[in-house]
């Protein structure tokens, strides 16, 4: 098979790759669809997130839908020619994590893409049986790829304990917080405010729900739910909360330490988090997606061929208005 | 003013009154539109409601909206002419249950239409600032007075933790169970069922949030909001549930003892509740009408004067598909 | 080894049988102690619990500590020779319940005792290493075979949300409604009333942990656990909560349907639900008994070797002052 | 009656004062007992804090006990000799916040000795009923005064949800501190580590609950508490903290902006907040301090009469070994 090989930083080479073999439980995927995600950028321009560090030969990619082409050993839950989605992430099943539905935070996640895990931005991937799950008519190809982003802004909707009601407060609108906009609004959030710099962006949130949109926005929020990466706008989104509001960060580039004015936490009662990707979120993605709830494919800027892999990992950089650029290995 | 005032169990006469004054920090409200509940035609039937007794003559009431007519001493959060809801409940505001946050269980509420407290079927009513609710120019009278039985509805979806991606099951489709409906969508609910014997309302429950609706349903919920008052209603209903499902009794009727399976609530580990009233609810409630969330006036069957109050009182007994009748004291 | 088999209701008896052997991350451990559970009991007595049927040969027991004897395949968390407390059900990991931090509602759970897999009247089992736990030296071996009647205390507890200053009244002073005392006086209730009809157990609630005593007491509560399986001591309960408090039912034979003042639920709304067994609770409970916060051995009324397990068996319905009879298979 | 009246920073005097009278529904009380508070400190050294700032004489004090002395008109909760805790803080009970069960973050409260309204270094006080808790007789006026210092660290507590089993670490050993500790032994946590620089603090923590306790520890804890003022303390501590651990920040001091490192808040899905009083919680720690589950004596150094107001408030400052002295004011 075809796979988009990262051999170093900016060095990603299309290469003939032995097909992936199901093994027991597991279900045998070719892919449809994948998305080219902001961390997918950052290991293609940098080597590494943190402590993850790409040492050798690796394929990344991880928002991927795809039809079932084989079943391991027991696999069951599905047959081929299932249409199907892929939850990237298999945890352990059995750490203090897992025991306590927090799996997303086991130290012994196999995360598709996230070295040295192959991702993706291949014909084919083997994944357990438990993390496929299979698509409803009315979701598209391009949908399943983009749930696992929308998990992101489910979970961080669900932590913040967005409902019904809610004045939500987004702070950047790229592929996340557009994302996040929609799992707000299908969360019962009725006011969603969305900041961001580019004005393009600020339009497309204003068409898939957000109520007030610009540069900063005079608004009270029950909720922040920060997908900028930028000190400054966790600052303003801080201050905007009312009293016992809840803030979650979202965005990458939070390293080493950040000023944060904690009288505010104090004096309001607020409380302060981050998301780290999710955890039982694609039933209820699928279930948006499938009732029209949500719309995916509106963030979607740009779809090429396997063969163009690293333009698409470049379109972020080099075309400001791009949001969502999908790969067909096919 | 006139008034619509009960004498004795079917003894409703239309009466001239002395108009009421606001007191200190209350606000004088001239009614537009008065919703009838089903409380109010139990208290034409029965006289009672559990021990609430209705003792002299009195005036029922409770789901109302009007203009600002009048300001009492210290009241400086409205403006005569002011469009508003009224909030019928004003707790105590310093026991136990209202300094939790509970105020809908304060033993020393005063409670519009509850006797001794006469309540909205009159031209004017004098309300405690805190509960009357300035309204939106998006929101009409009508869809002001249903701020009310909305309320119950989010009530029960916010104590049975309704949130994003739920499937919920709604038994009952009378205006509590319309609206119950109406609320679960709003808060995130994208699998809704409805079971009622009335072909007309499980029509109407499917015009306006119901995706799936019958006599009976199969159907999985994680949550349920029992609306019917049938106790069988509710055994279905229960075991309906998934597991770690949550139910919440919201309609009357369940007085004495009920048979409950109780070996499902261990089994599955489901809790049951029920629910009085609501608290908190009405600035959700605006927000949603306002945005087009809910369509209050959905569920609108009738409307009469004053003179009529009678005969709307009368409406559910005589016309199986009557929902939903509003007064108009002017 | 010898093993305590039962072979028909009321027909158990002591065999010898092939040592098992610690599969892939199993380890084998030698049984030190194994307590009498009222659901060894009923099988012995019944042959079932609801729609589990011991059919063929059978091994009971599933309160157990031991140490370790051999480690399989992979293992690597204990050394031989640990002294271990086994939590006795291992869940699939993988199902919506296992995922949401619910695993005692997993449907393919493997629990020790529960037909068909065979328990720990016997000298030696094999176990997932994940549900084995070290116990420290302040623990001892019988206290490490009750952390398993007090994880169905301290579930409770949880699922209740007893919190400090919780008024909590516990129905039934058998074996789980002592341990559910100690479990709520160490999850920071300050008031604790039990009720039941044998003095020496109410002695010995008053002993551990309880503030109030009686066959029936007067006493408002936030938190009721029901522990009895005495509907009428359900009903009492329900009536002594306070508004907004919380039911737990513990105790077995809640079959059929029971009848419920569910209106009490509504007025007041309390919540009413069951506990399955118990998830994430050994950490706690070894933490619980290392410190002294809970006196395991206080409710412990027999010793007997594993030939006399039959007699064990019998011992509470022989002698109603027995409470907990541990088993020593070596 | 006489008063310790601040004039000025640095300047308080013993004057003569008219007597109180309690207005409706209020309670006179004749003080026993006043705990100094490191916010008294904070007034009488900087003559504010934060936004509120000491504008002409003013008395402060806000930890206090006594006896009741007359009732107002309407007031029926008490009678005249009953012993009495104070809860200083006399929300609105109308507001969002009040409505919501958060009356600590109510903008209208009145608060005992946060001017302009004067507190509690004086004879007599006037206080509405509802915030006046009668005393049980195990209870002293010292450990009734100490209720409101304890009040902070059960909100502590109760906001970072500290449960059976939790293991806290408590930065900084001053009163908040200690009574921090005290209160998370209460609420069930087993092990509780102390840090701090002072080693009679140390000392004092581990009497009263600590389990370890040092100038820095190793330990990994479920919830922080941050009771020091110390960046650094709160940046050690964020460290400590395990996956979806809390911290809540209680000591003052964090103007400005702070550096935290909330990448670990984002990996780990920590939560971050902090406390503002509290709500509710004179309840449980009356309950508390009557059951000796807390020794609220055990943190008071010393004692003086009210014309040694001013050497009690400089205590602290002069003695590092001082923790709390008590004034009577009688």
């Amino acid at each position: 098979m075809k796979a988009a090989v990262l051999h170093a930083v900016g060095d990603l080479r299309l290469e003939e790759r032995a097909d992936p073999v199901a093994g027991p439980r597991e279900v045998l995927i070719e892919i449809a669809v994948v998305g080219v995600c902001g961390s997918d950028v950052h290991y293609y321009e940098h080597g590494r997130i943190g402590p993850r560090v790409v040492r050798g030969p690796h394929v990344l990619g991880h928002e991927a839908s795809g039809r079932v082409a084989a079943l391991g050993e027991g696999a069951s839950k599905h047959a081929v020619g299932d249409r199907v989605a892929l939850e990237p992430g298999v945890p352990c099943g059995r750490c203090r994590e897992c025991r306590s539905g927090r799996y997303n935070l086991c130290r012994d996640v196999k995360f598709l893409g996230a070295p040295p895990i192959d991702g993706a931005f291949r014909r084919f991937v083997a994944l357990h049986e438990d993390f496929v799950f299979t698509l409803p008519d009315s979701v598209s190809d391009a949908a399943g790829a983009l749930l696992e982003p929308l998990s992101v802004g489910l979970w961080a909707c669900r932590r913040a304990g967005v409902t019904v009601g809610d004045r939500v407060l987004v702070t950047g609108a790229g592929p996340i917080g557009l994302l996040a906009v929609q799992a707000a609004r299908a969360s019962g959030a009725v006011e969603i405010a969305v900041t961001d710099l580019n004005p393009r962006r600020l339009e497309l949130a204003l068409r898939t729900g957000a109520t007030v949109a610009g540069e900063s926005v005079d608004f009270e929020a029950d909720v922040l739910i920060e997908c900028s990466g930028a000190p400054a706008a966790l600052a303003a989104g801080l201050r905007a909360l009312a009293p016992a509001g809840r803030a979650v960060i979202v965005a990458m580039g939070y390293d080493g330490e950040t000023a944060v004015p904690l009288a505010l936490l104090q004096g309001r009662e607020l409380w302060l988090s981050g998301t780290f990707r999710y955890a039982g979120t694609y039933p209820d993605a699928i279930s948006l997606a499938a009732s029209g709830a949500v719309d995916l494919e509106a963030i979607v800027t740009g779809r090429v061929g396997l063969e163009d892999t690293e333009a698409a990992l470049r379109a972020g950089r080099e075309d400001p208005d791009s949001v969502k650029v999908l790969v067909t290995p096919r």
